[in-house]
């Protein structure tokens, strides 16, 4: 039915397509569906007692000031916080080099707004994180894809990518999502100085790397990149070549809906023009909970527990797929992070399994949309974070089920 | 100095502009320098303790869900509420007309995503408010003005604006900002039959609309629409040619970042999609909250506190003018809102006094930026809503020495 609206919506309107996570995560609600589609921590590890505090605290010595407008760049003390952190690990960042977001997903949109035109191509992996590509569609990103495997993007064909042309490489480094594989040093020192030879600039997005269960810490791409270039603005402060995003949502709570951005003080300048268009600011009183809540290193012992309860989560699906997965069916070891993902035997369609799965009373999400340029038809994406171990375990039993009844 | 980033920006970020307010704010920031510039509320009026056990509350009995991840369309009992509220009004809403953003300006990028083709031309008043411009400017809009009186709009002269093929019509019929001005009954009875003949749809922008100090209120543009056109979908709700905006910014808090769109179900569907690749989603916890802190009628009570604080501030503002301010100078009289207008005799700029208005310790918006088509270089915005009555007669005092000193 055409209807008054119809002819109204811009272009780009044409290409916001439903994520179709949050449209199968509907499906899921019933009660007695496992779902492994969402990416959602686990409300036990909510610190809620510390939040409850920091909230009463903050409203009574300050309320006029958390409740009021706020600056577009963000809290200061958060900032300053946040550069703190950063400053541990071998780069120099004061809070000139931070923007707050509302969550990633707006910093992803706010790089989106400010560097892609219509046509503009962007480097990512494949697969991606589909909420980076739902962000830069509705610019008219077109995109190129680079294999990874279970070391990360394979930048032994990187080269070939970059001579395509693309404005920006986008990257999530740690435990990757979906694929939950992590990058090997070697492999982001050959990023960092290949994006640097073709000038091009690399979007690093980790969301979960305070989430590590096992192995060492890896540099981050951002500290590779201010160590090989040296790139440093009048303060010393940090000037390179890479944009780090993270988020609170991980550590603390997705529902303050709280990220940030760290750049060079000249990208985060335009950034927070296209911020202050988008929304003003990010809302003060999380800003300044989140700050209360953090700044005594709250959260640095807070993630030690996260990392116990997540942990384990994995262990017990690494365990079930083992006990219960047929052979031809491959699967990652994330070293953290909130996901792992399985491959099919080639032939196998997951997003044709996804309704029997349901009926079946467990969810995943189906792999295609997560490769940009196709693929992926037999892959998936299991989330480990949110179930319980023994609600993992029956889940896994319930898909290997539905997998094995459509084993060739 | 050419830089690394210099040409790596998008053409639309060459259009992305500092918000004059915004920068304007910094310069003001010394504490001894009586601000007529921002638009912030009085914190006076923040319900604090109210907040405070509401935060409480919530997070003891639904601290999991309200810290977790939430639906794209805002938390249901909330949108839910802001439909029976709505609906006192003569228009049948539901929670599927209404989408919860990250305050009004989110909405205005919104519609700007969704509907904005570079080049499209919006229908604005001259003045009109800036951050609307702002988030426009970003999509590559132009603009076609339409003079605005002490009536507001002058809808007169609609007819011929409408003929130069507006995507839509962007209003603040109550207490408009920048001007103050009241859109009357009559005009806005002109505005929706010529939209609606012209095919031209309406953005209608009320963030102040409860906080009238005086006279009657007058019906929305959304239900004059509504009651005309008795357009309703399947089940009876509106779906007409306006789309609605209101906050939570000035009845409750700005810095909990609240606000909210109503409009047909398959705009908000469009809007959905846009806010999905935005941020994912308003944070939970702010709207359970507000929900919190609304549903059992607060806010009805908590608005007549504001609207007698804000009316004493206007009526003392008013009285100031009338005392201190030479002859040939001319203001508006709001019936309420946060803001009223002035206008300086033909040939002075407001622009060129705003350093020695500084300088004399008092700050006002030059009126030039909210012309998007120019003009107004002899006007400027004051805000009457956050100093006391006594602060303001003493900054009127020091506006007018700056003013007098002038005066060819």
């Amino acid at each position: 039915m055409q209807t008054l609206w119809d002819h109204r919506y811009a272009q780009r309107t044409q290409r916001m397509k439903g994520s179709a996570i949050r449209e199968l995560l509907k499906l899921t609600e019933q009660p007695d569906v496992i779902s492994f589609a969402g990416g959602l921590p686990a409300p036990e590890v909510f610190p809620v007692e510390e939040i409850t505090e920091a909230c009463v605290r903050v409203l009574r010595e300050n309320g006029g000031m958390a409740l009021q407008y706020g600056s577009t760049e963000g809290y200061l003390p958060l900032r300053e916080m946040i550069a703190r952190h950063t400053s541990r690990y071998g780069i120099r960042v004061s809070a000139d080099n931070i923007l707050i977001t509302a969550g990633s997903q707006q910093a992803l949109d706010l790089i989106g707004k400010v560097f892609i035109n219509r046509g503009d191509r962007v480097l990512v992996e494949s697969p991606t994180y589909l909420g980076a590509l739902q962000a830069w569609n509705a610019y008219g990103a077109e995109y190129i894809t680079v294999r990874t495997d279970d070391e990360g993007m394979v930048t032994d064909e990187l080269e070939d990518a970059l001579r395509a042309g693309p404005k920006f490489i986008y990257v999530l480094p740690n435990f990757q999502n979906p694929m939950g594989v992590t990058m090997s040093t070697e492999r982001r020192r050959q990023l960092v100085e290949l994006a640097s030879r073709y000038g091009v600039p690399i979007i690093e997005d980790d969301p979960y790397g305070q989430l590590r269960y096992e192995g060492e810490h890896l540099p981050s791409v951002v500290v590779m990149d201010a160590k090989i270039h040296a790139q440093n603005d009048r303060n010393g402060n940090y000037s390179g070549n890479v944009i780090y995003l993270s988020t609170f949502s991980k550590i603390l709570s997705p529902g303050l809906r709280l990220g940030w951005v760290i750049g060079p003080t000249e990208v985060i300048r335009k950034l927070v023009l296209a911020k202050q268009g988008a929304d003003l600011h990010t809302a003060t009183f999380n800003q300044v909970v989140a700050y209360e809540v953090g700044h005594g290193g709250f959260l640095d012992r807070h993630v030690l527990k996260i990392r116990e309860v997540y942990r384990e989560r994995r262990d017990a699906m690494l365990e079930a797929l083992e006990k219960y997965m047929p052979e031809g069916v491959r699967w990652t070891r994330p070293q953290g992070g909130l996901f792992l993902w399985v491959t099919l035997p080639e032939g196998m369609n997951t997003t044709e399994l996804f309704t029997e799965a349901v009926e079946n009373k467990v969810a995943y999400v189906p792999g295609e949309p997560f490769h940009p340029c196709g693929g992926g038809e037999n892959t998936m994406r299991l989330n480990f974070s949110y179930c319980r171990p023994e609600v993992i375990y029956e889940g896994i039993r319930r898909l290997s089920q539905v997998v094995k009844a459509h084993l060739k």
